[in-house]
């Protein structure tokens, strides 16, 4: 704003809110003014749900997930596969796999990938973490489920090294036609993934 | 999500976040899990500014404003025209103009327009602080900036009404071409109006 037309508080908090993925700085305004008006119904409980999330919020020291207990809702949830470990390269990823609900198993999250231009090397990943998880036992299969990116796929290798010997079973994502992907938008190593993959119809 | 993968702080924290204009349910999983990563430079701060700016904030009870302060900032800036009051339906016009920059007057926002359909009648609207300021003397111009809609223009009819034998002008925003618009995408009577009001190249 040019000139000051409200208060040091409301203008602070335009410019916080204007931070916020998806928000810019006229939607902060936006929504700084809808929150106001809308002070009992969602300023107020948004406002006391930030402060309990907040105080609450920690990382979970078996897997690397950010939740309100540690361990996290995912490691402590009986009906998990606690055979099954997939590995993320980020919690979105885990909230995302979550979402496509397509296994009931446990996580691992490594925080990042490898990346030795930026100076990430093993030991600023929980990747030790990884492998004393699986050296203890009682895990069978380990899914990389990293990004299909260089620095993904070399992470998903240096780990597949360092399980070498611990008995068990490496696997990652299949490669191949997005549900609902178009043909001719696919780069060519996608379509030849999925020609080489393909299955009986 | 279909399953709990999360405290319920953080699934809480989430659904309101959903509710902000500008964020819906999958933007409200991104912002959250941001804000968490975000722990002292965002999350921490944000909060924080909620909190207070939910602790202070006010209707402005001369101008219908809202603020930290009563009156607020705008009525009780020293610079501003006091002898030129603008009328808006909500806080979110006086924002607007206030962007604007044109104009260095002190507002009075209505909170609505009238609409006898919803039973939304004079005593509904902020029109009597409006009338009691008039005619406490020291303004000479009131400037009906309601929106350009049969209610805003309804509305606009009764205050000018209201405020005959006030000695006052009334006045109200020009109706154009806006700035960078193209005529082929206007209505009618937007052109024809443009046309009437043309003024000298
Ligand atoms: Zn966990
Ligand atoms: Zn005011």
């Amino acid at each position: 704003m040019s000139k000051r037309i409200a208060g040091p508080e409301i203008e602070r908090l335009i410019q916080l809110l204007a931070k916020v993925p998806g928000l810019g700085p006229r939607s902060a305004r936006r929504a700084a003014l809808y929150l106001i008006k809308k002070k009992e119904q969602l300023f107020a409980p948004l406002s006391a749900a930030m402060s309990e999330a907040l105080e609450k919020v920690r990382l979970c020291s078996v897997c690397g997930n950010v939740d309100t207990s540690d361990p996290c809702t995912v490691c402590t949830d009986p009906r998990r596969d606690g055979a099954t470990l997939i590995v993320v390269e980020d919690v979105s990823d885990l909230w995302a796999l979550e979402r496509a609900a397509a296994m009931s198993a446990r996580y691992h999250v490594l925080g990042g990938t490898l990346s030795p231009l930026d100076g990430v090397g093993p030991d600023d990943l929980n990747i030790k973490g990884l492998i004393s998880r699986v050296a203890e036992g009682g895990i069978s299969e380990v899914i990389l489920a990293v990004n299909a990116t260089v620095e993904g796929q070399a992470t998903a290798h240096y780990i597949t090294d360092q399980l070498t010997g611990l008995n068990v079973k490496v696997t990652r994502l299949a490669h191949g036609v997005p549900v609902g992907g178009e043909l001719d938008y696919l780069d060519e190593g996608t379509l030849a993934a999925a020609l080489k993959s393909r299955t009986a119809f």
